[in-house]
């Protein structure tokens, strides 16, 4: 997806515009993680939605925008609090340089922010889409933490928690974007699954690179999710053909704190060799093309065949 | 203040009718917190200010009652994680039987399905005033945290601490309540203004029961607050009639962890010497005197008086 240069720098230009408090913590641990990079896509999916339903965008796109950015920032801090993550796009995460305590806070303030923001230069019908989809993101994470070391997840648990961890805040940036543009409830509805089919994709691809990526190009250690006892897509997709002793062994190493080293590569291994890969592949690709079928209802413009370009790359990214 | 003993049933058994998630921790830690009690004061604003103004209550008005019982809820959950709290309530705090992790977000689920309860049955006025109030409850937080072991700070900070702490909140509740009878723009800020005043009362008297107070009485330790280095109305007030020596004695003390009992002991003494307590109690009833003038505007009837009732019981309750 060709984003213009121009636009990226709007975004970056009014990211830390919205933030007006007194106490010096909030701007420096917001301004810390909002300088930190990303790329950016919430805001994008926001503002791409709003001008390719009604041309250009308005003054008021921008302030909701950045608003799902101050979501998706929020979730990032208290996710590092719940993970104790050392590490965020490569820099020292925001609870280990300020505490998990300021960091609790700083998040509580960015969702409320988010929601004022909403109520200033949104509606209704975005705050109820956004509130249900904050819920949705806690708990998706909730799942997940329950889930820890647990071979006997279900698809289904596993959807609900990269819907809550990714494609649901995807889901609601695309909605919240037609919604911008007076669009009818059939639209959104489509910008949605747009969205959520997205966000899954990009989540299974994620999961995969957990497996067969390196460290320069996720910025975290690989094999991360094994080590902690996260099941994800490449596993499950091959758990049914596992022998009862293999079965043993994943559910033995997930279950252990900080593995041997040679244990996690015997069930990359094994993932691998059951043809993991090609499932977790196959699976994102499947969800780009229902994700780009949502779109043939909307103009057949540029700002759509963008979101088109996107989805593809979404599978493209690192192979 | 009398209420009625089947209005508070009322509201304890809708409490949770408002939690649907499938995500089994999110039930269990909302019960176990939302069933270890309270006075249920912020639902009882909002539903005594509906109420006064409209003769009665009517069915949308217990959802966002019992929302803002969840943003309490959310805060409480969140101040255990940060505080590090072992108690509350005289129960293990929600933080040390499910783990902070949890308790985070759960905690952002509740803020989140407190505002997606107000998208439902309440309108965009409601979610920008409680929006705004979720931020300030943040600020004032992190500004404490910030001000721990800090003599030097501010009246200005104090306030700005105990709005965050428990002032806004009250003050949002009477806010909504006055929304809900679709009471005019000076009805509403009058309503706000008795909560905030009411809670600045219901805050200073808080922190003087922490120097005066019996374990029994406040259902936590006394001297809490100075033993964690946080510096409240009662020695604030009489900071400047310490000679050099004593203040440097305090600082020393507050900045301590574990400072030494016999420490503790002599500050208290300085505050209690120096007129701390009738400072407190003095300001504590300007403030109530305060709340109870900005209903001079409401209809008189039995409600409104309760209110008034309400306000003089806050400074009267342990003594």
């Amino acid at each position: 997806m060709e984003i213009k240069t121009s636009e990226i720098k709007k975004i970056e230009d009014e990211l830390s515009k919205y933030i007006d408090s007194n106490v010096e913590f909030i701007l420096k641990i917001g301004n810390y993680i909002l300088s930190s990079g990303g790329k950016r896509l919430r805001p994008i999916l926001v503002l791409t939605f709003s001008k390719g339903l009604k041309g250009e965008n308005s003054p008021n796109d921008y302030p909701i925008a950045i608003a799902m950015e101050y979501l998706h920032t929020a979730s990032l801090l208290h996710d590092d609090v719940v993970d104790g993550a050392k590490l965020r796009r490569k820099k020292p995460s925001a609870n280990v340089v300020f505490g998990n305590d300021t960091v609790v806070l700083t998040g509580d303030y960015m969702y409320a922010n988010a929601l004022y923001l909403f109520s200033i230069y949104g509606n209704i019908d975005m705050i109820k889409n956004v509130s249900n989809t904050v819920k949705k993101m806690a708990e998706g994470q909730l799942l997940e933490l329950k889930s820890i070391g647990d071979l006997n997840i279900t698809m289904q648990d596993y959807y609900q928690i990269i819907e809550g961890k990714t494609a649901v805040l995807f889901a609601s940036c695309c909605y919240v974007g037609a919604e911008l543009a007076n669009a009818d409830n059939k639209i959104k509805q489509n910008a949605y699954n747009y969205g959520l089919y997205l966000g899954y994709a990009f989540q299974i691809i994620d999961d995969l690179l957990d497996y067969i990526g390196n460290k320069n190009k996720v910025g975290k250690p690989v094999f991360n999710d094994l080590r902690e006892g996260k099941v994800t897509y490449p596993l499950l997709s091959i758990k049914d053909k596992l022998s009862q002793d293999e079965k043993e062994f994943v559910k033995k190493t997930i279950r252990t704190q900080n593995p041997d080293e040679k244990h996690i590569e015997k069930v990359v291994n094994m993932v691998i060799d059951k043809g993991g890969v090609e499932n977790s592949l196959g699976k994102a690709k499947e969800y780009v093309n229902k994700a780009i079928r949502e779109l043939d209802i909307f103009p057949q413009n540029e700002y759509f065949s963008n979101l088109r370009k996107l989805a593809k790359y979404i599978v493209e990214r690192e192979f």
